[in-house]
């Protein structure tokens, strides 16, 4: 007997192996194509030949989390303690896992909102407790109401995403504003917020949760290095939380990898000291511009996108086929991959949208944009 | 409320924490302070410059996969399928957590031998599952008729670890013929079966559970990297299992991690076409050998010592206190960090025993002998 009985293998698995076999442009799994910073790539050559090769300690290698700490006081003006309330993990995935074990227990509920990316649901399935699907609105704000009523006495956890992926819509002010009040009611609930693509937000900047007077006590913000710094192979993530939340996430870290790979940390760790990540949204933000511009001419339909570095597009003007088919149909006719959004729907909803990734070098998305407006 | 709430801080962070306090020589936690081979850290500062920044495959990088199966083939005679029998983990705890999650249900019952290292009851509690402790004899070997009436229908897995950590104990043909009986009466048991030292081992040659004709098609066999090539820091561990079983433990690794630091894998993979393990079985043979000899003129009665990197010693004739305080004794008066055996016994049984890593170069050796030579 199968614990996760209707998982089968990951559409980015699957499209990425069908991208490579049909040679297509690769628009598909979320991942940047061109060089990682040199100053970054230098820094692991010298450190190659330095005694950076043995365990580091279980929450982190030191100065990284003291340099998170001063990014997190740079970023959103709190205070964080590294001993206490930062933890490195092997990507935000890892982060994300352990957080769920360590905190939810059986029969508990967890709210996860419709769609989202797919990693929050084996999770809580595995604590032998019950996800509990509501859905966005149409435009991919949440609706609060479907929200709160979908909130009760078992209710452990809500978790977000922002910016979200696939979607690419963030949370403003007033989302928190609600979000706070509602969470005043119910004191047991813990609310984690998944924001791998905190660095990468466009006309409006990002609110962290955990920078939310009302919700910090009781948040567990997780983000990963992978995103910010082009290095997603990497698998250095982290999460902030609150120590007496932290104290018992570290029970669970402990034994399921107990420290995470040392001589990226280590790289990460002196690459602090020169990068700024204001950097990083100027950099995707012109990404974003530069893709939306040369599907002008195409006949996708696009959907706003205020982060992360995905583009979502509807095709109904171009077929009535279901998402998942017009996704091979684009890598085997026109030798572009994309994902189709019905997989991050619990139901597989098919509303005709695709999602790009623009995480790639000009020339690629050159090319793709060329193909994809050949189409008509 | 507490998932683990008997969980405290980690006796290898104590211990190693309070070696760097006292200025200690660290014979505590099992890694190595030697220089790591060049050929290897060569290779890393070369790949730094290289395309290896981005996500690998799930189940980890396809050549690294294909070297293991043939290092499997020539250590063990066994050929096993890269694609669906082998998993790259961040390290062997993550492997073990993995599994353990993938195959445990609620309510089942996991057999643990005692003592053990410490990392495989957590991931059974948070599956709702029961441990169920098994004293080994006395001289550390298995008793299987108390593991054969350990057994019942609620058993879903039996772990070993071989060679065993801390006993340093290995399992023979003997061991393994009946626990290949035991087994036959039970289909429904797992084996999960550690074996991060199968490339330490001295006097006799390991045998490992998955060359084993009858129980190949029900084991899990978990190994690391960090430990044959000292590079304990990594997290490259990996797991073989018969497909069945692996395609659930892919569905939680999938969600768990996703996949493993990119160019540590890659490093590997190239690696091993320069090492052989024959070569990490000598290296260690020797360092036993010659910490046993230096230890010739101390108190401490070294126990047998037939495979990993750790030297189980006795202080009864110093000293009738617990092995915690004297542990800590060690350190404070003498200035030799080691680990307590009561640590690894579920009940914190203390037979004054004491465990020395000796993955440590010479000079690091010498000097902890001296130390503890001079304790009359
Ligand atoms: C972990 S593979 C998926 C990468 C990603 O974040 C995405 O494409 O959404
Ligand atoms: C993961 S820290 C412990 C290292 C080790 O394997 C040991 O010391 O037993």
């Amino acid at each position: 007997m199968s614990k996760l009985p209707h998982i089968g293998t990951s559409i980015f698995t699957i499209m990425s192996k069908m991208a490579t076999e049909y040679n297509a442009i690769n628009l598909s799994q979320g991942f940047p194509n061109f060089q990682v910073d040199e100053r970054l790539t230098d820094i692991v050559a010298k450190l190659a030949k330095q005694n950076v090769h043995q365990y580091l300690p279980m929450s982190g290698y030191p100065p990284l989390l003291s340099k998170i700490a001063i990014l997190v006081k740079n970023s959103y003006g709190r205070a964080i303690q590294p001993e206490t309330e930062l933890l490195i993990t092997a990507g935000a995935t890892q982060a994300i896992f352990t957080t769920i074990q360590a905190l939810v227990e059986i029969n508990d509920e967890v709210i996860i909102l419709d769609p989202s990316y797919d990693c929050y649901e084996a999770p809580v399935l595995l604590c032998n407790a019950n996800p509990v699907r509501v859905s966005l609105n149409d435009d991919y704000t949440p609706n609060w109401d479907r929200i709160e009523k979908a909130c009760n006495w078992k209710t452990k956890m809500i978790i977000i995403n922002n910016p979200h992926n696939p979607t690419g819509k963030i949370l403003n002010g007033s989302d928190f504003k609600i979000l706070e009040l509602l969470l005043e009611k119910y004191p047991k609930i813990t609310l984690l917020s998944d924001e791998v693509y905190e660095y990468i937000t466009f006309d409006e900047k990002h609110i962290s949760a955990h920078s939310r007077e009302k919700l910090l006590h009781r948040c567990v913000m997780v983000s990963s290095f992978g995103k910010s710094f082009h290095v997603t192979g990497w698998k250095i993530g982290y999460l902030v939380a609150p120590e007496y939340l932290m104290k018992e996430i570290k029970k669970v870290h402990q034994f399921l990898v107990f420290s995470v790979n040392s001589i990226c940390q280590v790289a990460i760790s002196e690459y602090l000291d020169l990068v700024s990540v204001n950097e990083i949204r100027s950099f995707y933000e012109e990404k974003r511009n530069y893709f939306r511009q040369l599907l002008q001419g195409s006949k996708f339909e696009l959907m706003p996108c205020e982060g992360t570095y995905f583009q979502v597009a509807s095709y109904a003007s171009i077929s009535d086929i279901n998402d998942v088919d017009f996704c091979k149909w684009l890598i085997v006719e026109h030798g572009v991959a994309a994902i189709p959004i019905s997989i991050f729907h619990a139901d597989g909803k098919d509303l005709k949208l695709i999602r790009f990734c623009f995480a790639k070098n000009n020339d690629t998305l050159e090319a793709a944009a060329k193909r994809l407006c050949a189409i008509q």
